[in-house]
């Protein structure tokens, strides 16, 4: 049983291509920022994702997270933020998380969503419990080489399962056994292929609950983790404030008024697997849009073009779920700072085109 | 048995004097600050205190304290910032707290100084073992009613115990049992008279043991509160990045490196005797002054003339006691903030004469 592998090979033709196990062809063109995202191992006997022309205007984002941990609202941010409406490509699954726009492709190498719901559950759980041995993770050395900057969603136990509620439950009439069953079916595969994959993560978006109300268990409230890796090329952690130091701040009192249990941000300072990286919390939720540029006034090194570009954003994608917590507040700030990597790159590229060659 | 009363009368004259109960007449100039200082209450039979021309051009700035909290130090620093050198009174006392520039006049009402410091003890002493009855504390509605600004340093128990043991043990060889003693003898009075007036100042200093250092009793570490009543005319509190919100802020870490325990700063909007304050607090203090730089660059509203003219005036009097944690800070800042509130009276005087006069 192979498992994903990732190809690069120098090419001249102007258009890209990526082979999926699906045999789906995607053309994208040159200068794009291709998203390679993964929320599970690929159980791919026959073939492997083979992608070409990823040395020269192409940058590669890889993002890992669980299943059902919102890896498509993250990519409809991050596609938004490049400045497109990103679309499934035309012909295939309208679910697939396989989204294309004018400036970037988003490659989702979890195969859950080329069936449907209801036979990506049935072909996942039993492969699951078939025990179907795997070589490796996705994200091995050589996968990770290739990409130009990789996020890891780290979504809280707690948390997934107040959210597989919400979605199973309550929205698709699971029961509460079936629905424990099939976490506890994933927990394995999670733990011994995604979960590992946050070391080495450039950027660590972690859901957490609310620590705003003691002893919270309704998991709506949540405390949301930005953690960014520090000396990664083309890549300044957002700070607040003052860089490098440790600072916590509640924006609610006399210019801002906030519920029940308000806001609380944090910044500092910490160590992530051995690595040193600096951390931007939120804890707590948006009573209103306002509240979200007044935030932002106060955040430095946010990557974006103009005053007000993150909470424009998300007014934009209001309805996008996160949209007045830390999810989407640290989607939005994790997709401005990518658009200014890609940036960076493209633009060295431009001024050293012989060295990139060679690279 | 009378309390001490400051009268105010309108003058023309060009100085303005003021009566002690000793006799001594000072003169000083109309354009001028005029520290009232007070750690005790006034016991005179005979007289009182005669302040006269304090309306014209003349800000008076009311400050109590208990004895031995630092008055004389805080009186020194205020001088400084408004640019002469305090000297006591020629031909006075050279312990005096009274001290005279070509800028400021303080009046120390604490008549202890009046006495060597054999003779003080023991005329105080004696007057509190004896239990003699006072009329009204030196700060009585008619006195705070003259007062441009008042400034209250609350030194806790614990920190003022250590401060006595090193003074008073350490020093001067005074037994432990004898400091406790006087303590314990001065408290009644503390507690009826002097402690009662923080409720009514417009800044207070109040001075904690650290909370850096669990269970710490060395007194050594301080966690020192700058207490700014919200709403004073004239007085605009310092903030810490962002007005009115609650902030924590931790500068030791990437840019600035401290020694164990390192410094925490503290603002946020909190309620002191019914009143809304804004609070300042900084606990631990700085290894070396270019820390001081680092700080001041971060606070705002600090009111002074230039950059850095905080870490100038702390470097300026780095021997001065407590010039390395927030006694010294917040006792410069608070002189900052009153020279620009004396600024501003005397330039609204000027403005208006005729109000000012009918004042």
């Amino acid at each position: 049983m192979a498992v994903c592998t990732l190809y690069t090979t120098q090419s001249l033709n102007s258009t890209c291509s990526i082979s999926t196990p699906t045999k789906t062809r995607l053309g994208f063109n040159q200068k794009q920022v291709v998203f390679f995202a993964t929320g599970k191992r690929i159980v791919k006997r026959d073939g492997g994702y083979k992608i070409t022309c990823l040395a020269d205007k192409t940058v590669v984002i890889g993002l890992a997270a669980d299943s059902g941990c919102g890896k498509s609202t993250f990519m409809r941010r991050l596609t938004s933020v490049f400045g497109g409406a990103a679309e499934p490509p035309r012909g295939g699954n309208p679910d697939s998380n396989t989204l294309i726009s004018d400036t970037t492709t988003v490659i989702c190498l979890d195969d859950y969503h080329s069936l449907d719901r209801t036979g990506r559950k049935e072909k996942g759980v039993k492969a699951i419990k078939d025990g179907i041995a795997v070589e490796k993770p996705i994200y091995n050395h050589r996968v990770r080489d290739l990409l130009d900057f990789s996020i890891y969603l780290d979504i809280s136990n707690e948390v997934k399962f107040a959210w597989k509620i919400q979605r199973d439950m309550a929205e698709r009439g699971h029961s509460l056994e079936s629905i424990k069953a099939s976490i506890e079916a994933r927990k394995p595969d999670f733990e011994a292929y995604i979960d590992p994959q946050k070391q080495y993560a450039d950027a660590v978006i972690e859901v957490l609950p609310t620590q705003l109300i003691p002893d919270d268990n309704e998991g709506k409230i949540l405390r949301v983790r930005l953690i960014m890796k520090e000396g990664v090329k083309y890549f300044s952690p957002v700070y607040l404030f003052d860089e490098g130091s440790t600072i916590s701040w509640i924006p609610c009192g006399r210019k801002l008024t906030c519920s029940y249990p308000g806001i609380k941000f944090f910044y500092g300072p910490e160590s992530y697997f051995g690595h040193e990286v600096s951390v931007l919390e939120m804890d707590g939720q948006f009573d209103r849009l306002d509240e979200l540029i007044y935030v932002e006034s106060h955040l430095s090194s946010l990557s974006t073009k103009f005053y007000g570009e993150v909470t424009q954003q998300m007014l934009k994608h209001a309805d996008f779920p996160g949209s007045n917590n830390g999810t989407g507040l640290f989607q939005t700030i994790t997709g401005l700072k990518i658009r200014d990597l890609y940036e960076q790159i493209i633009a060295s590229k431009a001024a050293a085109p012989l060295e990139a060659s060679k690279a």
